[in-house]
């Protein structure tokens, strides 16, 4: 278990899913130093798309990489979620103020949110009642720049100390490249898919294989309320989102359809 | 690509998480060969708690295991979402009339629907605007018996080809153990948490090493309108989920904060 001397300070946990050696996670450690003790908590390599997926079939380790002053550095053969679990039942001496994931290199607006490790570390936060956010730079370069992105994780922290966050909703942040940043939007997920384009390849023994890819599709481009607008045009996109995936106007819907007694149609038939 | 002789009839995929030789996998295609023509792609192992993750970091092998006239089982070295994608893009004919993931050995109610990778797989349907549904069992076991199981299956298989489901909406559906079954409850999904407790071990090096492993929280046990109510007291819970993840009531209230001139505050601090 890690301990600080100046345990007076807020205590902010730090992970993503690109790696403890990337750049981005190292932005981020660094303005979270700004605000209090941190301790880092990534995986091992990179684990991009991993969702809120944890890991069930092999132990996970943990590895201190390094320790300084206000900041502790350790990497873990697990997932983000799973980094996250560890962070708080193995390592933490108390319940972050904070939990901060990314800052992760390319986008995790719209339907990306789904598959994103970076917003699975920030949900697993919230699942422990912990004010959760996560970042993503709209770049995928591992020597990305973050240095306009910077000034807008600061604000968004600085908000979220100051506010707080609704009960069960971590934010999604995203940020457009370049220095020409506009501002923050608060916005909504953008409907979204990801048409999925598989390249195919034959391997030395003549059996066909298939690596992902896929392009990203907005469905409603002309909608000027969605995280991909701000995006498309300058701004930083803030999505609040909810642990609740319950669609409750679909509820009443289908209380009515299985009101029917549809129950003796169906036995028929086995 | 697959091809059926009887190709009029509905044309249904099925994904599971608990890998292709599993006995809940083996029920739910059966039961779907009922209503059409059916494609089995499957996890050639285990994948529980994958979420919706996606494999990007090695390529995919897909596998031909069996083939009847109405029925095609596939293997793939992927996720339930790869399993899906892998259909949807290089192996149907065309877009499926439902997915159907599971029946999964073992509950995926209330939050353990953001771990679930049984739910991935559904999601990934609906991402892809197809009927999509997710069966799970309160039965960890191997040998675990879905007789009684099987008629609330058809039932809810017969409302969604009778009247779809809304656009975005997935169905988590979870189906208590025994053969004293009530009926269907469509409810909401239950505020819980993972109480996590990790496994502490070593290694033959000293290395110290943790199992994940965790005990079940309902968060609001007097609540009767969620899953945990429903599925405590003997009803199959019916609860439909949302792709859109964005917490609406929390955009205008952040949306406030962010109207304020804090920028100039955060500034000041780099």
């Amino acid at each position: 278990m890690v301990e600080f001397e100046e345990n007076h300070r807020p205590l902010i946990l730090v992970t993503n899913d690109d790696g403890f050696d990337a750049k981005g996670l190292d932005v981020l450690g660094q303005i979270a130093g700004e605000y209090g003790n941190v301790v880092v908590v990534a995986p091992d390599e990179a684990r991009s798309g991993m969702s809120n997926a944890i890991t069930v079939k092999h132990p996970l380790f943990i590895k201190k990489i390094s320790q300084q002053k206000n900041k502790i550095i350790f990497k873990t053969n697990g997932t983000p979620v799973d980094c996250v679990k560890l962070a708080l039942n193995v390592l933490l001496p108390r319940k972050p103020d904070l939990i901060l994931s990314g800052i992760n290199h390319g986008s995790n607006s719209s339907s990306s949110v789904h598959y994103s490790g970076t917003l699975g570390g920030a949900r697993e936060g919230v699942l422990n009642k912990i004010a959760s956010v996560g970042f993503s730079l709209l770049d995928y370069s591992p020597e990305a720049d973050f240095s306009a992105a910077q000034q807008f994780v600061r604000q968004i922290i600085d908000k979220v100390l100051q506010f707080g966050l609704p009960e069960e909703t971590f934010l999604n942040v995203n940020i457009p490249k370049g220095n020409q940043l506009k501002g923050v939007k608060v916005c909504r997920q953008a409907k979204g898919k990801w048409g999925e384009e598989f390249v195919e390849r034959e391997d030395p023994r003549k059996q066909k294989y298939y690596w992902l890819t896929g392009t990203f599709q907005n469905l409603e481009p002309n909608a000027t309320d969605t995280d991909e607008y701000a995006l498309a045009n300058g701004f930083v996109s803030v999505v609040p989102c909810r642990l609740d995936i319950t669609d409750h106007s679909a509820v009443d819907i289908l209380k009515q359809q299985y009101s029917t007694n549809s129950y003796i149609k169906s036995k028929s038939k086995s």
